[in-house]
């Protein structure tokens, strides 16, 4: 599996409407099918979708609001009925192995896989998950109740060989791994700079997700300049004290934040039920930030293009 | 409210499929909206079914497989948003108020409603709730966990009056209430007979749930000469021994249990996500009980319709 692709799931606040459902996405990227939240009916969007979920074998959970986990019983259930015995992880706060154990034990289930939970440290942002090709880290976000963000980043890639020069050079293929790692060839008055063996790097993308938080200027700093920043807009401005009281933030908050933070693209969601036109939100958003696209059930981005576009 | 209605909200079995939602029933009946099992995902299909659910008042759930409650944190959360304040009574296994409360506890939640939850007593059959109107009994299933089906019965209406004879015959007011319960009027040789002042009385109905259970003769002898059962199917009898070992029942378990229990119509559901036509499974069930049929995802049954149709 090449690309770098997010597709959402269920982008509706709180209490889910008829066409939108509660918060969950999944990130295809290096091979992994990383799942962000897992709102009430996931396994269900996953089957709509045509999106196999068994290849999903890492799980982050941003914080214990029901409209962001109250699915993951019903899938942790199918997977299990369905065969799995590979592994699962799960990065969550504290108190969902509680709420996991009590419901198996209810109902008499003992998985045939083994699930590892890893528990948030909200004290300071961490790096949850990493391999040769992505890393995971979280971000710290101001909410109700403990809560994270995620930043997902690609690594360098290897550089592509210029397989011509390669021949024409006759360098060895023992000397191949150092070159796509950047190194020259050759030694003694004799280099080839890695300029000429090699195409030129890749581009790296990365996807921050920042569901829920209030309007806080320490998450600007965490975001960075992402190719593609998610961040929730539950609200428009004039319904400003009632964002501030449920810690929640409006469109003209999360274009700031993308603003501020320097990221190619933004996508908003999380909108409250009462909204059935989104285009309030987004025209709000579009003022302080004109490269604002809505989420939508079904919606998928390719992150390389995002970076296309940037470049 | 009048009438006595039945819709299906769900009728797949554990695992959901694209088209087929866990089980979920309201019904309809003197005025209430009874919640029968509460699967993943049962408040957005209320709404996509135009059903209020703040006028739920009394759920009732058969026991804690995830198919069959797991919708209910997410419907209580909505319920709360959405402002209720109305008490709300929940039947249920041991072990649902644990796995509630905890969740309650890590969102750091408090309902603005308080719930009642009723823990059913598997030893025996027993009366859930009754009012003037309506009385609703538990049935003894027989599943890998505590597990308890329901029955809702009307209870005797109070007859209608005949204007015509009670204006003739000077009927005093003061003697209505005792008439339409089918008392006489009048005393001391001058008797009317109830039956030439009011209608002749009304047809009650009744409606049994049993599901999840394999075959099993007590049920039959619980269940009775009801107007309506629904009876899940999970299997057909080719996958017999996979029905015994998961403790469910095949199509043609349930068009025995119709039979021998003598009642109207049957209603299958809690089909096995290996099943795509459905056609088999009624079938196997028409094969010994003709007048069986399928439930689906929107289905409405009119109890009074089944019963005109008996009569």
């Amino acid at each position: 599996m090449s690309g770098f692709e997010l597709t959402i799931l269920g982008c509706s606040s709180a209490t889910p409407t008829s066409t939108r459902n509660p918060t969950a996405q999944i990130l295809q990227v290096a091979g992994h099918s990383f799942l962000i939240d897992c709102g009430e009916a996931t396994q269900i969007q996953l089957r709509k979708f045509k999106i196999k979920f068994q290849r999903i074998d890492h799980i982050f959970i941003s914080h214990l609001h029901g409209d962001h986990y109250l699915g993951l019983m019903g899938l942790l259930s199918s997977m299990h009925l369905l065969g799995r015995t590979k592994e699962l992880f799960i990065y969550c706060p504290n108190g969902l192995q509680e709420i996991i154990d009590v419901q198996l034990k209810y109902s008499a289930t003992v998985l045939n896989y083994e699930i590892h939970y890893r528990i948030h440290d909200t004290s300071k942002q961490e790096l949850l998950f990493e391999d040769d090709k992505v890393s995971v880290e979280t971000i710290l976000l101001n909410h109700r109740i403990p809560c994270c963000g995620f930043i997902f980043r690609e690594k360098k890639k290897e550089l592509n060989l210029r397989k011509d020069v390669i021949h024409y050079r006759h360098i060895p293929i023992a000397a191949f791994a150092d070159i796509k790692k950047g190194k020259d060839s050759g030694e003694d008055g004799k280099t080839i700079p890695n300029a000429e063996l090699t195409f030129p790097e890749l581009p790296v993308h990365s996807y921050a997700y920042c569901s829920d938080t209030c309007y806080d200027e320490t998450v600007i700093k965490q975001v960075g300049a992402v190719d593609l920043l998610y961040h929730e807009a539950t609200f428009t401005e004039d319904m400003k004290q009632r964002a501030k009281e449920t810690h929640h933030s409006t469109a003209a908050d999360a274009a700031k934040v993308a603003l501020k933070a320097g990221v190619t693209q933004l996508l908003i969601g999380h909108y409250s039920a009462r909204y059935t036109d989104l285009n309030p939100l987004l025209d709000e958003a579009r003022a302080i930030f004109p490269n604002t696209h809505l989420a939508h059930e079904g919606l998928k981005v390719n992150l390389e293009t995002i970076s296309v576009n940037k470049n």
